[in-house]
């Protein structure tokens, strides 16, 4: 199927009763699981954005990473995102000043120009367009737009990126499972998976990981886990294994523990390769930057709290790193 | 397309224009790669097989592991490789008297129970059917037919496979790259391409595989590497990398040497594993069993002999291994 989309209407479009001609921008966080586009009015420019922001309105579609669903998908996903938001705001497409889109995926300058010839497709060239990786969102949604310090993001996958002020910027990590993305919810995960394997056929340890694994998954044997993998190779899927893995670790296995541990090191790898690229931290390693903490690897843990021993790696080289876990994401 | 299998005539069977009447057995080698099945006339039984073998004919067709291309075409991949030979040998469905099929991706009793159903359907139940993992084939292989001592198979995957004579049987690894195959050629191939990402981002130290690599899949950058990753989810693609893997370890890359070193822990691991297990060595650890060693990465080495080296380490630990290298694998 070939849209239609650079003539007077765009095929994904809504009617609009009444559009107002108010001028609007866009910002999309695309991610692997979903995509979120909010609307709202352009406002005079001042450091401080208000708050809570006005946001006209929001549109949530699912996937957006091309190399998760392929290009025809993702391109459909943000069209339809945009469009929600638009048709939500009661405007249209003539009301956009700017798209600023930052999406998982963006990984080489190929993509980006992708993703931007996709969008001229659909809006003028006054229309001012920018497309990131969905890390630049993350780190924004924590220094209240300001693009300055390093984020941290796990959650099914894992990357680091930061940003100078004089705008130079970096990454470590974001290179998918195949990759050694190690400390990523899918890493996590996948090392427990391969424990309990090993494990059954002599080559490790016993571990707790097994009854727990087997039993959230309704399996009766550990050679069972070789069908459940292939059966479905979404990392997502994988990555939800996480709190079990944390669960055993809190309970003394040590074989759990050992993964954990392992996964904030990779972790606080990144972010000081990041930092270390790009001499967040000054000369003498003290200087003050934000280090922004995003995704449910994170987040989502008691007693054994990745999030936390992360930063407790990270403070003993440079204690200048300043935590912060934004309210949205 | 559901396909007639059970009636008078057999889809996938060919014309034949006088049928003999001879008597014979199907052997099938099923791989992720691919698929062999002879065509040999039953024989008396005896302890030796004749050398070289009577074989009849020889069919070669794809993938038959459903893990990889699904049950629908290995399915029929299986079928129309039997067919082929049939034909090949003159011969017609009605002359089978048996069906050995060793196919990668038997895993569990269900895989098995699997295979033996689509089987049925095309032989009557006189016929003896036996399915196996393809690790099975590989060891009567090198054992002249005899089912005794353990298989170490190092390809694109990897995995150990052990008999005892009185007929118990264990594995380790084969449970896929997910799992932990950190000895396969995709499992080093990963860790290699893994290593050129974070001498890139700074996580880790500086490789001659980051040229040599991208050198040989003519991309400029190693974020490139990224996108290469994702366009083709193929294993064997990836572990086709492991001869550049061998040359930059052999011309003195430290990265590289970590990394076989490490792979040849884990493939003497997973040998150890079975042994232990079956007792191949006796209580003294010192019997002698036969070590049939199969597969690309045990094989295709210059000065760094991957196969060698973990014979090494074998031997330290069961001094009555002793290591076959069979002609046809």
């Amino acid at each position: 199927m070939k849209r239609y989309r650079n003539g007077e209407i765009w095929d994904f479009e809504h009617e609009v009763a009444v559009a107002t001609n108010r001028p609007v921008i866009l910002g999309l966080d695309g991610g692997t699981t979903s995509t979120v586009c909010i609307c709202m009015p352009i406002m005079p420019f001042s450091d401080a954005l208000p708050d809570p922001l006005p946001v006209l309105a929001r549109a949530v579609a699912g996937c957006s990473n091309h190399n998760s669903v392929g290009e025809t998908a993702a391109r459909e996903t943000l069209e339809q995102v945009m469009a929600d938001a638009l048709s939500k705001s009661g405007s249209n497409r003539s009301a956009v000043r700017a798209v600023c889109l930052a999406v998982s995926g963006v990984n080489h300058p190929t993509d980006q120009q992708r993703i931007l010839t996709w969008l001229r497709d659909i809006f003028p060239t006054q229309v001012k367009l920018y497309v990131r990786n969905d890390a630049v969102a993350a780190l924004a949604s924590g220094t209240m737009g300001k693009l300055h310090g390093c984020v941290l993001i796990a959650g099914t996958g894992t990357i680091a990126y930061g940003f100078t002020e004089d705008g130079r910027e970096a990454r470590a990590a974001g290179a998918g499972p195949v990759l050694g993305d190690w400390g990523s919810g899918y890493g996590i995960a996948a090392l427990a998976l391969t424990a309990v394997i090993r494990a059954h056929d002599g080559r490790g340890p016993h571990t707790m990981l097994t009854s727990t694994i087997l039993q959230t998954l309704g399996l009766c044997s550990a050679d069972e886990l070789i069908g459940w993998t292939y059966a479905d190779p979404s990392w997502a899927r994988i990555a939800a294994l996480v709190p079990v893995v944390v669960s055993c670790a809190e309970a003394g296995d040590e074989v759990a523990n050992k993964i954990l541990k392992e996964a904030v090191q990779e972790l606080a790898l990144s972010v000081k390769a990041v930092v270390q690229r790009l001499g967040l931290c000054g000369a003498d390693r003290k200087n003050s930057f934000p280090l922004v903490m995003v995704g449910g690897v994170l987040e989502a843990n008691q007693r054994w709290d990745i999030g936390r021993e992360v930063m407790d790696f990270i403070s003993k080289d440079y204690p200048g790193a300043h935590p912060i876990r934004p309210k949205f994401a």
